[in-house]
């Protein structure tokens, strides 16, 4: 828990050090090892003797250039949220439960406020994915960023029992998808957003939005699919597989747990598409097969499962939706985009 | 293991891609989980059942602008071994023992074969030190970072016994301080250097580095403890408590695991200090105290054992050096700087 290059100082940088102290402290589970951490973070792994196999599952990511955007909104405290949710994510489908997180932060100059307000967002996700934040990093770096520019990167850890991780071999031809709905573009497209968007007002009530402003639309946080997890597990009702969309969309996400020989159709219609997604595709003149091999366009989470457990899993969590099957061949097919 | 945002494309993208595979493969290790890690790297972890308390260590760091050297002096594998063995050493100071490592790489647009030289790098680091690298994220973000710069970070996780952890109440005045030699400034102070060489040339031979070149000296790799940890613990001879110098020097870093109440005394002299700290001081005009501050002045990991452990260690390790003593009082005094 040492943020000892932040360079914060003086009266702010006090304020903003006892803001992320308390931050992080939300976030502390009984298993965190308070006092030995003088380099690195601890955690008492007892637990892990109860498992028949244990497997430690790990993924490192960034939030892309969503950063440049939340910084020129000034909203940062999404952002640690963002960072969290994406790691939680990748965790899931890999089958692996929350154990602890690792941030780590860096801009050309570090405004102790911003640090605060990030550091903040982060220890509420973890919080809310019942892990702890075990170890961050802030680090100024004038020469490296540009000027008000941030990047962040953090590290998930996780467990499984061996014998529960996907099983891609378990996948078979007829097989049902099912999606779990995106906030929006999470933290994918970014560089192609800021483009389209070019200096448009980000808090102007947007009509093709409902109302809603280009930053609320935009900013809005990665979504942490753990609520949904966690009762499909209660119910014996995990995934053979999951694919979580990031970059490359459903084309790129899928195929990766899809075994040789095996292909996906899913069916534009059959799911809810956020209507930032038009008025990003209407604004910027994209074609549909770009939107979808850029963008998630409202499937956050897609998940594979045989013909009847996909029905129960339809009845258990609300917001699932049936978007399509696994076939015979290769790749991924979208009715209604790929013709 | 992932690299694929890393925006690597063409032909160069492909061998530079071959190549980060083959390096990334030759840090593998038969608990890697091979297949399981669409999504998320997958570490067996059975053993951690034949620990009597298993705790898990994890810290998460960059190599500050050590990278704006790097790049200038297109010498990339390097700051791949900083950031892997500045991990290393963090949890070695932490009582850890190396599990694995994930590495996050971002510049604001990747050269394939930059990318390349950094991996391979981070893969010999990680081989060295028995570890696998779980997992990897590489982001090209044009407008967040400036043309031609660099960002690294890297997360190591480990594992210690829970009886075997550092016990700074253990610590009493009279405790010996060994020294384990650095290779150079390590991964910290380069601000300051930065600003004190200026835009000297790199590759032409200084006589005050014994003709050897300042990329030589200031870009030699951050030196892994590790071995010396091995020897130690075969021999039942790991210290009470260690200090990993970086950032801060020795007086930001050896109080952190001393307990209340106590300080170190610390005898210039009794080490080697390697030529360029010299070189660096006589060059920026900059004061001893400063210099004790900013670098590790050669004293890369500190170890404090009571006097019988200490010569023990002194006949076991060759490198390793009597450099002072735990005192009643409080923070850290180098004769010879601080009078």
């Amino acid at each position: 828990m040492e943020y000892r290059d932040a360079g914060v100082r003086l009266e702010a940088a006090e304020e903003a050090t006892r803001r992320i102290r308390a931050a992080l402290r939300t976030a502390l589970t009984p298993e965190v090892l308070a006092g030995v951490g003088a380099f690195a973070g601890a955690l008492d792994a007892d637990r892990l003797k109860s498992y028949a196999h244990p497997v430690l599952l790990a993924s490192t990511d960034g939030v892309g250039t969503k950063t440049l955007l939340a910084v020129r909104a000034g909203r940062l405290r999404g952002l640690g949220h963002d960072l969290v949710n994406h790691g939680v994510d990748d965790l899931l489908a890999a089958g692996g439960w929350p154990l602890f997180f690792l941030d780590y932060l860096a801009a050309d100059r570090l405004n102790p406020q911003a640090v605060a307000e990030l550091v903040e967002g982060v220890a509420e996700a973890a919080r809310a994915a019942g892990m702890p934040v075990l170890g961050g990093e802030t680090a100024e770096m004038p020469g490296v960023y540009r000027r008000g520019a941030v990047d962040l990167a953090g590290t998930i850890v996780g467990v499984a029992e061996r014998s529960e991780l996907p099983d891609p071999s378990r996948v078979r031809p007829g097989d049902r998808i099912l999606a779990l709905p995106s906030s929006g573009p999470h933290t994918n497209g970014y560089s192609l957003i800021r483009r389209v968007i070019g200096d448009r007002d980000l808090f102007a009530p947007c009509p093709e939005l409902g109302g809603a402003s280009l930053a609320d639309r935009l900013l809005a946080p990665h979504r942490s699919y753990l609520p949904e997890w966690r009762r499909l597990r209660a119910a014996e009702l995990l995934p053979k597989v999951a694919a979580h969309i990031t970059g490359g969309g459903v084309y790129g996400n899928l195929p990766r747990v899809l075994p040789p020989g095996l292909g996906a159709v899913l069916r534009r219609g059959s799911w809810s598409e956020p209507p930032v997604f038009a008025f990003l595709k209407n604004l910027g003149g994209i074609p549909d097969r770009e939107m979808f091999a850029v963008f998630n366009m409202g499937l956050g989470m897609l998940l594979v499962y045989d013909p009847a457990s996909a029905e129960q899993v339809l009845g258990l969590v609300d917001e699932a939706q049936a978007v399509g099957e696994v076939v015979e061949g290769q790749g991924v097919v979208v009715e209604g985009v790929d013709g």
